[in-house]
């Protein structure tokens, strides 16, 4: 093992002076992809990467790179990204491309010279501020559709297209990113957990072991709308009781059956919602997760079939679309083993995690090996502007992103 | 029985003029009280009574009445309401106020000297557009608190107090109506059934025998938001999963202990409300109505029990706030009497019908006898532009108005 550490006082500088941008009345960080804070974020993030003597460059997708040339053309890539959701908080994704930044910088300041190439990277939206999670790996990846992207309306309101414009990219651009893409031969993310396991265990390191794989739908039931004082209860096609039914029904499945898997409804919409008409139509949104994949799609498969069965079963319709998907990613055997081996020479503490969380290292994993680490998240909470880390935990996270990348550049 | 007849062309061209002021694009009405085309219905209503040779006065609370003086004072009176819901249709309400128009307008033609004062009248915010239902015959019969109105801030965003001083109004005037009341010894509405019994029946009128009272609540209950991917199904207190469960069990409750009486929940909103967020807190509305006052009371008691119990049992809190309230009304026997024998005298079918919804009658049943007439809904539906009535059946209600008017006038 090379004996070199990460500066944490200039990480911590960096972190300090990047989560200034964006920040927002309530304290929070608020820098979803291409909004002004966003774009003063990529700015700051390319002149860090020059100030470092690395190669600065930025693809179609908006994703910015920072290169390391070595020997051979190969790359071991580290990094995430600089976007937040709204009033969320400084460390999600940017500990991530600032200590693979760190890394980077500390590497070339002892002139060491490695056989492979090296890169760090900040992905554009992995948050899905846009158009979904993960376009700036995704488009990296190659796993965009033109139909995704073509007609898309943001969240913000504008089209993709618009907003893509403004930054000086294109649809096609984004749709093009894959093929610019060099050779990479591994990925490391570093991430905060985003939860409590962590934290609950006095550990400062988390290895991921595998990350869950998602369903998102936007689903619909269709009953009839009625005056609430006029229709007696047996006569109704209430959408909004129905989707209660549905609610419990699909919540006590996957807590027997499909054990240690998830279902969240996070949205509802009644319409025409107000408080004295009987509910014609429930929109709500559906997340299912799994770390297996064949129980995601057996699960999906019967909590879609138990909405049909409801709304029949209470005269209703049940529509649904299918809004995003990823599959569950395991972390092969070797580079968990590089990640342990490395860890204990360094006489850091760990245990391997599970991942709920979606990470741009699962969309990696489809064109090369990745590793996850994950640092403690203080109380175990993110995306508000209460998130938080231990500096020394950070400090370890760093170091051993430091070694992994050391270890796998050596070819 | 005085031979005399309403004039429906008359009537038909008074609905049809009223009709066109607050269309909106998609061919409903939309005139909220105080809105713009609703101070345009207020003008053309002023002059439809001077025209009629009827006494015009507004009150402090905005009621418009149209008097007909007799040789006493006390005042036999009839109309309802000329306010839409947003996207409303065009009969709810105003069929009362214009058939009343015409009875008396018809009565002053043929110079008919009765006993008692008439008035026809149009009570301002029915629908409850402003804050909660009933603001004008609520402030008619002293039934409103400076409290609840004093800081109400409108759904359409101003305060009450800015909307009435546009309209030369005030709290204070509100407040006041009630004093400036004449002695009313009786009234009459006439009203769309907004339901499908009458319809389906095949029969012109329906003579309400009882009239539901209601409890309306804003609801919430608090739990703990969360990463959707990150917090086991077991570790949750997801606000939805929640208010799912209650919902199923309140209603459940209703139909069996309480059938008959009606729960509806309209609105709900989830905190934050994001696809990937475990909701935090569920807010929601909750519409109890019952005809009867007693079992009204108990099941209000029983299922916000309910709803602290379920909280309770799953981690969560439960917090309510009762945003609007009135009592079921039963019509007395001598004036449905009375109606019975004028339907019969006029050779019209009736039967007797319950009102799930409320009307400004029930608000008048606190201070004198009452009497309310339906006539069919086609299709039973209401609040939309697709509203519509056979106008056969407007005539047989109207007739039925003038004679209950000229029978009660008589004293």
């Amino acid at each position: 093992m090379i004996n070199l550490k990460i500066n944490l006082e200039r990480l911590l500088r960096d972190l300090e002076e990047l989560g200034e941008i964006g920040q927002d009345q309530s304290g929070g960080v608020s820098r979803p992809s291409f909004s002004l804070p966003d774009l003063e974020a990529r700015k700051w993030l390319k002149q860090k990467i020059e100030e470092a003597g690395l190669i600065y460059r930025q693809d179609g997708a908006g994703n910015i790179f920072g290169r390391l040339p070595g020997k051979n053309p190969q790359v071991v890539m580290a990094g995430s990204h600089l976007d937040t959701v709204i009033n969320g908080g400084r460390y999600d994704g940017s500990v991530g491309v600032l200590a693979a930044l760190e890394a980077l910088r500390r590497i070339k300041e002892e002139k060491l010279h490695l056989p492979h190439t090296l890169e760090m990277v900040s992905f554009t939206d992995e948050e899905g501020n846009l158009v979904g999670d993960f376009l700036g790996s995704r488009a990296f990846t190659g796993q965009l559709s033109p139909d995704r992207l073509k007609k898309a309306r943001t969240q913000f309101g504008p089209p993709l297209e618009e907003i893509l414009q403004k930054a000086g990219l294109s649809v096609e651009s984004v749709l093009r990113a894959h093929k610019e893409r060099p050779d990479v031969s591994a990925f490391l993310e570093l991430h905060i957990e985003q939860g409590p396991v962590l934290e609950e265990e006095g550990l400062p390191l988390g290895l991921v072991c595998s990350i869950a794989g998602k369903r998102y739908y936007q689903a619909t039931f269709v009953g009839k709308a009625g005056h609430a004082g006029t229709v007696p209860l047996e006569l109704r096609q209430d959408a909004f009781v129905t989707l209660a039914d549905f609610t419990l029904r699909a919540t006590q499945l996957v807590a027997t059956k499909y054990y240690g898997n998830t279902i969240t409804i996070g949205r509802v919409r009644l319409k025409p919602g107000s408080f004295s008409i009987i509910p014609g139509e429930a929109d709500f949104t559906l997340d299912m997760r799994s770390l297996d994949g064949q129980k995601l799609k057996s699960m999906e498969e019967e909590i879609l079939n138990l909405a049909s069965e409801v709304a029949a079963t209470r005269g209703l319709s049940f529509y649904q679309k299918l809004a995003d998907s990823t599959e569950p990613v395991t972390i092969e055997e070797a580079m968990l083993t590089r990640l342990k081996t490395l860890a204990e020479q360094l006489g850091y503490k760990y245990r391997l995690i599970h991942s709920g969380a979606g990470h741009d290292a699962q969309i990696l994993a489809s064109i090369c090996p990745v590793g996850l680490i994950f640092i403690p998240s203080i109380d175990g909470i993110s995306h508000t502007p209460e998130e938080a880390i231990n500096f020394e935990d950070l400090e370890k996270g760093a170091n051993l992103l430091l070694q992994a990348l050391l270890s796998l550049a050596a070819g």
